[in-house]
């Protein structure tokens, strides 16, 4: 069974060919602002942070395991570490090097799984190549999964009439958005771009759990841009920077955009994040856009510190109900 | 998070406005002989079972629970039963009445977890209603999950990279159809009617880690026949007599009929199983078609005894090895 690519070249095929389809939509599409989805998040958090302080006398703690010296997850790792902050969870870091045997990430991991002062624990993705990525996710406690990747959590949000303790970040920042902006989900046709273990594949997950027909397509499906016209929704979450055009949409189509992927500016060394769609042409065809920077990554680092206060409360089920 | 439900009476909607493609496709469709694929299935598992009773000393066992007096389910007890007896395996069968206790049901299985004699083991579906049966189905123990519908094991069919222990038989046999027949899967469309937990979901699954690109339909999809009209291969799975009618298929599809639903003769009382597909109409339009009754079903019971023959060759893998 040969591994599931979601490479850009693959995607390229149809991009090249694509062009911009001559808008006669009246208004251009309302741009969703991801950062306030996320203090509004972040708030209640806060509240419940202090709720759970009172009422237990501890802290919420994530314990994040970030290998090596990539910087874009040196960024992200920065970003959580801010937003445990804001929000009063405490966060700790293991930094390891990037040549880190698989003997100690995992002992990383079984370190995290046995501290009563964590409630959620992150390894940052992806890892140095030569780790087994599967065998350190599958070792981090099904309590603490908050990132919610283990495969009893994905196995359980497969299964109708079954609920996972928790759903990945991505996932459930995308529905939050959606259902913020009051989209409508049962029945309606969603297409999700990618194939992902962290995104593409929770996602569509997500999306059927709540009565949405999901077509799921990625690097070998010959022309993506059939499926996605039809498409009510567009989730796009393949990497691949200016994939989705306008013409690649259905007018009044509601677009998500994942997709992550970085420049570095020649002069400054800054690095700047693009997601899948092309805004310019896009906002002029769809209803809704979810942006990136600025779109569903604020909310899927809200979605983790509301897991790992959901960890902690599970955790502390009875002395968090005293006062709460 | 509602319910998803695979009502005939939602997809009737559809149905009911449907008629017949006059065809113009010359030849009619390769009808699949199910039971001789099963067949050569067991004849490989009888001789597995042959070594493994020379290597390891033991029998392979199958503990089988069946909960009422339903007669479909007597029926599909009785034939798993006879193809173990087939093959060499040993079967036992642990009847419980239909208003049997949680508990009760609870408990068998734990005598089965327990047993060393029972290397895999299966609860007939469905269960009365008064019953968990998610809770029932969660206490089997990993290692004899036969049925692959454990969330681990569906959780590590959906996850890239990642493989079950057990693939759920029916979405087994389906596959193992469609590579007899030299279908390709990788960038092809195929579209799953049914969302069931048993076929629908992991048929679903198990496409998308072969690399088709994958749409699951509903009984909350508004026009199916939208989406099979444009498959490549089309596998129904909803249990709705006649769904599937010629003009909902596109000329050279490949049709797999996993749909049962049972009428009764009202002179003889005998039951009758059908399908999903109106094979009449269907057989001018398709390709291929798996029929209903003897296509899929003696597969899928041909690959629970070969998920059970996988399991006693796991709990024994050395002995097993030191003469296979």
């Amino acid at each position: 069974m040969r591994r599931l690519l979601c490479r850009a070249s693959a995607y390229s095929r149809s991009f090249s060919s694509s062009s911009s389809r001559p808008s006669s939509h009246g208004e251009e599409a309302i741009i969703i602002d991801g950062k306030s989805v996320a203090d509004e998040i972040k708030q209640v958090v806060a509240k419940e942070v202090a709720t759970f302080k009172k009422s237990v006398g501890k802290t919420p703690g994530l314990g994040v395991i970030f290998v090596g010296t990539r910087r874009e997850s040196e960024l992200y790792v920065h970003n959580k570490t801010i937003a445990c902050a804001e929000t009063g969870i405490a966060s700790s870091c293991t930094k390891l090097s990037e040549n880190a045997s698989e003997e100690e990430v995992l002992a990383s991991v079984m370190k995290y799984n046995e501290d009563p002062s964590v409630d959620g624990i992150l390894v940052q993705l992806p890892l140095p190549k030569h780790l087994n990525e599967d065998k350190i996710m599958s070792s981090i406690s099904l309590l603490k999964d908050v990132d919610g990747c283990h495969p009893m959590n994905i196995g359980s949000l497969a299964l109708n009439r079954k609920q996972p303790l928790f759903i990945p970040c991505t996932a459930k920042a995308c529905l939050q958005i959606l259902l913020k902006n009051s989209i409508q989900l049962s029945g309606r046709y969603a297409v999700v771009i990618g194939c992902g273990n962290i995104s593409g594949l929770p996602i569509s997950l997500l999306l059927q759990k709540h009565n949405a027909t999901v077509t799921r397509v990625h690097a070998l499906t010959e022309t993506p841009e059939d499926y996605t016209r039809r498409a009510d929704i567009v989730i796009s979450a393949a990497g691949c920077p200016n994939l989705v055009r306008g013409d690649w949409l259905k007018r009044e189509a509601v677009v998500l955009d994942v997709g992550i992927s970085h420049t570095q500016d020649p002069s400054s060394g800054d690095l700047h994040l693009v997601g899948d769609v092309c805004i310019e042409e896009a906002r002029k065809v769809a209803s809704v856009i979810s942006p990136v920077p600025g779109g569903v990554g604020p909310v899927t680092i809200a979605m983790l510190l509301q897991n790992t206060m959901l960890a902690a409360k599970s955790r502390h089920e009875n002395d968090y109900r005293k006062i709460s």
